[in-house]
């Protein structure tokens, strides 16, 4: 049955797929796949580290494997803007290798801002992906499908290769997401599906989530309520990539007649970079300067600020800190956490929480209240994807083990069947022919840790060494004798 | 209207409360509670720090201020048995403070033990309470109340004091608890309620809840479900201190057939010390040593096993890593988690789940199945306490910051007057006459950070250190000088 798929099928040699980041973790999403002669890479993405009071803000992936097939390469694809899909591709850059980018058009401008901040913007050639429109990449051709997600401008991908169709969704959500609406090219997944797919990879992190989210258009008209009813002056905070989400709330702040300041590097970047990619516009002159917020009226002001995950240097913390040059949170105020806990920040969000309350303002997150949906699908929909898509193999991908086991036993109840399911971490070398799709081989070295965006590595040695000391300090005891008696010079000094 | 409370009103000085700990924070409960001549202490707990990677296991209490009034002191009492209240016992024995214990019997079991490890088993006497029976000290006469929570025996208390009666509810709720049933004594309240209440002291853990939780008798129905399904071997892993649940989870492992096994230093120490409370009892056949699961057939074997907060050198890490010496999990395997995530200790967990999936067994957590209830009372409960005591004042106590908050406001639902509640922070002095409870002044110095259970205190100053430490590394440059001459003797060294 599958020699249908493609005439080549018979005389193509197998394919292999290395998963350098992305399965058995959620982030630094990073793989490799090659034929005999091309080779392209999907994502090339960073993690955040929980070693940071060890100077290790970031993990990226070893690059050894990619820059020994570095003439291999193609195309490198990124699937959309966030840092776990593009924040390591300074560090891959830098390690020398070079090929063309594929992003659409929002991630691609954040791709050039990243480069920009690194001096690597003219190093490769940037390429702009359209939905539907396929790219030819040697062996491969590529044909991105918009998806929802969290971020705008996100891709999908079908990749015709010598020996099938693989698709990857790359991170999504079937219900619409924010402002934009519902961009989905479901149909695309559907022709893959009618025409045959021999490999799917799908996003595993929401498997566990088996109800359906909040939809967007309900946290939209719950924001206008209460932004209407607000008192003081309202304080939302949000991913700030999540640019679709700012725009819908920015919609609610001009419904509501108020004047919208924004405070926040990154999320001043962001939205100027939608304005630049036409995601939307807005009446130049409801944005006031985060400077002129005192002279308004409290009520009518909106301040849009980075900080949802507690980030010590963020703007919101410097508010609840009472630290922010221009903003004073009273008891009349109402703070709104548009936004999720990622795993790992719970204890700083807590602290953030705790001190708005100090501050005396009132606090809504999505713990009780409507505020905030998830960019990822959820089981239901996951469920869908497999059903449309009809793989002979899958391949759960953009989770922690566990997520991929429960992914793995989602495709089996669809069908797939269970010899045709792998669960692999990364590391491990995959073999994908028509009829066999296995494990061959591991690949070692996996990731690099990085002390900030400059990229100087840190080696485990030197990271052991700082645990010891951090755990026990150091004691240095200097005693000096001289050489020829042995006679002890000065008494032993200890610091 | 308050003058018929108790006939010394009028004459009586005002009361003084300390809270040195659980006000603001989760963790480390412990409140001094004074005339001018008599004083209790309610509570002396320590928090677990999450600085453990610069070697600071906890953080207790500072005791200067108790030391300072070490004369007043009539009596410590212990209101249940958790790290977070009687933690810090052997920490303030050794600072010099000695004073009489009151504790339930359980409760007392388990600070004897704690106190051998650390060689303080005779520094005070231990009094043994019982709801409903009134101990007399000093000025205080105080009543303990029974109260649900997820330790056996623990207690509220009533405190009559020379202005009023105090109602401190200790960590509760009102739903049944495992196995013991329901024990509650809400007729002590009730009473204290109609008689009049000065001051209510009032969990406020889990007040943004305001759904019921699982039933304590759903969730030991559905214990039997899963162990007479299994197809190999079970572990149920819980908090050690929770032998109601422990008792549940035997009963079901009775009723189903199965041999049952401890694994886990504190679990084997809490239920030798739960059969010596007489709080239950089993057939002696069915308990078998751990070094003995491999001579029965898996599918008859129930383990039980500490390490459900993803502890490193727990017994069910040590079994989902392979290194435990008696149990090796197989895909036949199930795995309950029959708690909850403390903040704090998500990504342990985390790491642990995966670790399980990666064995190959079916894991089950609270998130998935009704498998786990909290201790504390939710928001209606706490209303029901509320409306119950009918105090004049109200404190919130064991929250954070925002818990706090939200629980006085609910307290201003059930009509407990603005100006007469009180969200107050360890460190503040509040007093408490029969007409104003306030804030009057602050004490410093709040809490110590300690390397481990022998207490040695890790000084502000060299954690400081050791986080440079960590963050850089250390440089250390060696370069030996003539005394008379300068002359420089050797070769710079640089370590």
């Amino acid at each position: 049955m599958n020699s249908s798929l493609n005439p080549k099928i018979g005389t193509a040699s197998p394919l292999k797929i290395f998963p350098l980041g992305g399965l058995g973790e959620i982030g630094m999403n990073c793989m490799l796949i090659e034929t005999e002669t091309s080779a392209v890479l999907v994502d090339c993405g960073l993690m955040f580290s929980d070693l940071d009071h060890f100077g290790v803000e970031f993990v990226v992936p070893n690059f050894k494997l990619i820059f020994d097939r570095r003439e291999k390469i193609k195309g490198i694809i990124l699937t959309h803007g966030h840092e776990d899909h593009i924040g390591a591709l300074s560090f891959l850059l830098k390690s020398g290798i070079r090929a063309p980018l594929y992003a659409s058009h929002f991630t691609a401008l954040m791709i050039r801002e990243r480069l920009e901040e690194t001096g690597l913007s003219d190093a490769v050639p940037m390429n702009i992906l359209t939905s539907g429109v396929s790219v030819e990449l040697g062996d491969f051709k590529v044909t991105p499908v918009a998806v929802n997600h969290s971020i705008i401008d996100a891709m999908g991908l079908i990749i015709d290769t010598p020996i099938g169709k693989i698709v990857h969704t790359g991170d999504f959500k079937c219900a619409p997401t924010a402002y934009v609406g519902d961009v989905m090219a479901w149909e695309l997944f559907q022709k893959s599906g009618d025409d045959g797919v021999l490999l799917l990879m799908s996003d595993s992190t929401n498997v566990e989530r088996d109800y359906d989210d909040v939809k967007e258009a309900d946290i939209a008209d719950r924001m206008v309520d209460l932004l209407s009813q607000a008192r003081g002056m309202t304080v939302v905070t949000l991913f700030s990539s999540n640019v679709g989400r700012l725009a819908n709330i920015i919609q609610a702040g001009l419904k509501t007649g108020k004047k919208i300041a924004i405070t926040g590097r990154s999320m001043q970047q962001n939205l100027r970079l939608a304005m630049e990619r036409r995601a939307f516009s807005m009446p130049a002159e409801a944005l006031i300067p985060i400077e002129d917020v005192r002279h308004f009226d409290r009520k009518d002001v909106l301040v849009l600020s980075t900080g949802c995950q507690g980030e010590y240097r963020s703007a919101l913390n410097r508010m609840a800190r009472e630290e922010h040059a221009h903003v004073t949170l009273t008891d009349q105020d109402l703070v709104i956490f548009s936004s999720s806990q990622i795993p790992g920040n719970e204890k700083e969000i807590s602290r953030l929480l705790n001190d708005l309350f100090r501050c005396g303002s009132e606090v809504v997150y999505s713990a009780l209240d409507d505020v905030h949906s998830s960019g990822h699908a959820t089981r239901p929909e996951l469920k869908r994807v497999l059903e449309t898509v009809k793989p002979k193999f899958f391949l759960p991908v953009h989770g922690e083990f566990r997520h991929l086991v429960k992914h793995a036993e989602l495709a089996l109840e669809t069908g797939v069947r269970e010899e045709n399911i792998l669960v692999a971490e990364n590391g491990e070398v995959l073999e994908l022919t028509p009829d066999r799709f296995a494990i061959v081989d591991k690949f070692e070295d996996l990731r690099v840790l990085v002390q900030d965006r400059e990229g100087s590595e840190i080696p485990r040695a030197l990271l052991k060494d700082r645990k010891k000391l951090a755990e026990t300090g150091a004691v240095v005891s200097l005693l000096a004798r001289e050489k020829e008696s042995g006679r002890v010079l000065t008494k032993p000094e200890v610091i």
